[in-house]
C-alpha cells in the first residue's frame, strides 16, 4: 500500500488542535504530497479536545485520525477506545501519540486497539535517540518503507530492491542498538516500580500541584481542573498576569534552581487556540514529591514578586 | 529546492557497483519518485571502481554522483577530489559515503570539496544511533526538510509550517542528545591518538593482513593488492575454494574466538559483479595488532582443514 493509495486526493486527516508538532508536521507533508485535507478538532469550554466535534467530522472521507493520548500542555486524556471504535467504523485508521501516557501509566495497546501507537524513550527514563511505533503486523506488511539502507532489504538489484518483513523493513541501517537495550532497561525499571503505582502516586501529585498552583494569585492554568476530568497528568501549563513565562522560567532557574519549561511546548496551534503565544509548564514524574511542589510554589511566589516589583 | 526540481525526469544519478546498500536504496526511492535513471560504474580488472567509466558517464543530465570514499568490501579508496572537480564541471553534486574513511584517517571535508559527506558514529568508537551529514550552508538552505516534528520548525499553522534554518531544519524531534555527546567524546579520543598515526599504523597492518592471508592456500581476496593501489584499508573480503564463508565465520567464532563477518556486507550488487553471493571479511582497527592477525591466520588454516576434511 503506497501513501498515495492510502491517503488520496479528497481524503481527510483528522487531528486535534492540541497535537504536538511531531504529530502535525508529518501530516502536513502527507497533505502536500497527496492532496488530502487536514481537519482540526477544537477545544470545549473546559479546554479539552471536543470529541463530539471529532465524532461529527468522521466520514468515509476520513483516512486517518491522529490524536494524543495525554496532552503535553493541557494534561487531559482522550478516550482512545471510543475514538478507535468510531473511526474504524468509517474505515479510518487511528494513530495515537502516547509519548505522555506510556511513561506514567499502564497502557494496554491491545485494549486501546489503535492501528498505530508511538512513544519516545527519553520521556520514560530511557536514552535519547530511540522510541517505538506499535502497530499490527498486517498493517505494517501492507506498507512501503520510507527509509532505505542496510537491514531493511531482502535483495538489492541495480534498479530496485525487495524489502524485509516488518519490523526490519522500517529499520534501515545499523539499529540504535545501545539505545534499544537502554530503553529495555528503562522499561524493566519502571515495570519493577509498577506502572499502576506510578499512576496512583502521580494522580495525587497532579491534584496537589494543580490546587496549590491554582491558589497563587494571578495564575491562570490551562486545561481542565482535576475535578472536571477523570485524568489530569502531573503537569500544569500556566501564565501569570502581566508577566512573560520566559521571565518566570529564567528567574525560577537562576534564583531558585527550579526548572520549568517556557514557550509553546511544540504546540503552537494549541497556544494560538488558547489566545496566547507561550506558557510556563511545571511537569512532574514519579520521582518528584509534594515537598518539591511546595518549593516550586514558594519560589514562584518570590519570582512573581520580583518580576512585578520591577514594573 | 524540492527533490523533483533538483532531480527531475530524464536526470541521471551515478553510483558505483561497490556502494553500500545505504547509499543505493535511498537513490532507488528517488528514482522511483522522480523518474531519474540510476547509472552504475563497474570494476576494472584490479577490482576497483572504474573512474574512467565514471568520467565518461558524466553529462549535463547527471544530477548527483554517489560514491564511497573507502570501500567496505574491496578496501580501495576513490579519488574524491578529482570526481568532485569532474562532476561539478557538468553541474552535478557529489555525495561521499565516508563511513569507512573517517574512522581511519584524517579527512579534510574542505579539501575533498564534496557537496555532501556522511559518516556513522558506531564505526568510529562512538555510540550507535547517530552519524553526521556534512554539507555547505547554501546547499542545505535551499533544501526542504524530509522529516517533520519538533525543533525543525519556525512556525506551525494548521495547513502548513515554516522551517528553521539548517541544520535544525533537518533535525526533527528531540535530538539524539546523549549520542551526539558520545560521538564528540569518540572524536576527541581518536583525535588525541592522532588520525595520521592511526592511518600510518593501519597501513602497515593492512599490508600484513593482506600478505599473510594471501599466502593461505585456496584463498581468494577481493579488491586490489596493496602494491596495486595507493590505499588499502585494513580489511580483506575473501573466499576459500569450496567452503562457504558462513561456515568459516561460524567455526572461527565457535572454535577459535575469532570474529569475522560473512555475507554480502550490504553490498549485493558488488558481490554479484564479482560473481559470488557472499564472502568472509576480516577487518581491523587501530587497536588490533600483527599478533592478532597471526592468531586469525592460524585459526583460519585450522578452520579450512576442519571444514574440508568433513567433505
Amino acid at each position: 500500500m503506497s501513501l498515495k493509495r492510502f491517503i488520496c486526493y479528497g481524503g481527510q486527516i483528522i487531528l486535534t488542535v492540541a497535537e504536538h508538532h511531531s504529530a502535525i508536521v508529518p501530516w502536513q507533508f502527507v497533505s502536500q504530497k497527496t492532496g488530502a485535507t487536514l481537519k482540526y478538532v477544537g477545544l470545549t469550554k473546559e479546554e479539552v479536545p471536543d470529541i463530539d466535534q471529532l465524532k461529527s467530522l468522521l466520514s468515509n472521507k476520513t483516512k486517518i485520525v491522529v490524536v494524543h493520548h495525554v496532552s503535553n500542555v493541557l494534561g487531559s486524556m482522550l478516550p482512545i477506545e471510543e475514538i478507535v471504535t468510531w473511526s474504524n467504523k468509517v474505515g479510518a485508521k487511528v494513530l495515537v501519540d502516547a509519548c505522555q501516557s506510556v511513561p506514567h501509566m499502564a497502557v494496554d495497546v491491545q485494549k486501546l486497539g489503535a492501528d498505530f501507537l508511538v512513544a519516545s524513550s527519553h520521556k520514560m527514563c530511557g536514552p535519547t535517540g530511540v522510541g517505538f511505533l506499535h502497530s499490527k503486523f498486517e498493517i505494517l506488511s501492507s506498507m512501503e518503507p520510507f527509509l532505505g539502507g542496510g537491514e531493511m532489504i531482502a535483495d538489492v538489484f541495480q534498479d530496485r530492491s525487495t524489502y524485509a518483513e516488518p519490523p526490519s523493513r522500517f529499520e534501515a541501517g545499523t539499529p540504535a542498538i545501545g539505545e534499544a537495550i537502554g530503553l529495555g532497561a528503562a522499561i524493566d525499571y519502571l515495570s519493577h516500580i509498577g506502572m499502576d503505582q506510578i499512576h496512583e502516586y502521580e494522580k495525587e501529585l497532579a491534584t496537589y500541584l494543580y490546587e496549590t498552583l491554582n491558589s497563587v494569585p494571578n495564575v491562570r492554568i490551562y486545561g481542565p481542573s482535576p475535578s472536571q476530568t477523570g485524568h489530569r497528568a502531573p503537569l500544569c501549563s500556566f501564565n501569570v498576569e502581566n508577566v512573560h513565562p520566559t521571565d518566570i522560567a529564567e528567574i525560577l532557574d537562576l534564583q531558585h534552581g527550579v526548572a520549568v519549561r517556557s514557550g509553546h511546548h511544540c504546540a503552537q496551534i494549541l497556544h494560538r487556540t488558547l489566545g496566547i503565544n507561550a506558557s510556563a509548564r511545571a511537569s512532574l514524574h514519579f520521582y518528584n514529591t509534594k515537598e518539591e511542589v511546595d518549593v516550586f510554589i514558594h519560589a514562584l511566589k518570590d519570582t512573581i514578586d520580583f518580576l512585578t516589583s520591577q514594573h
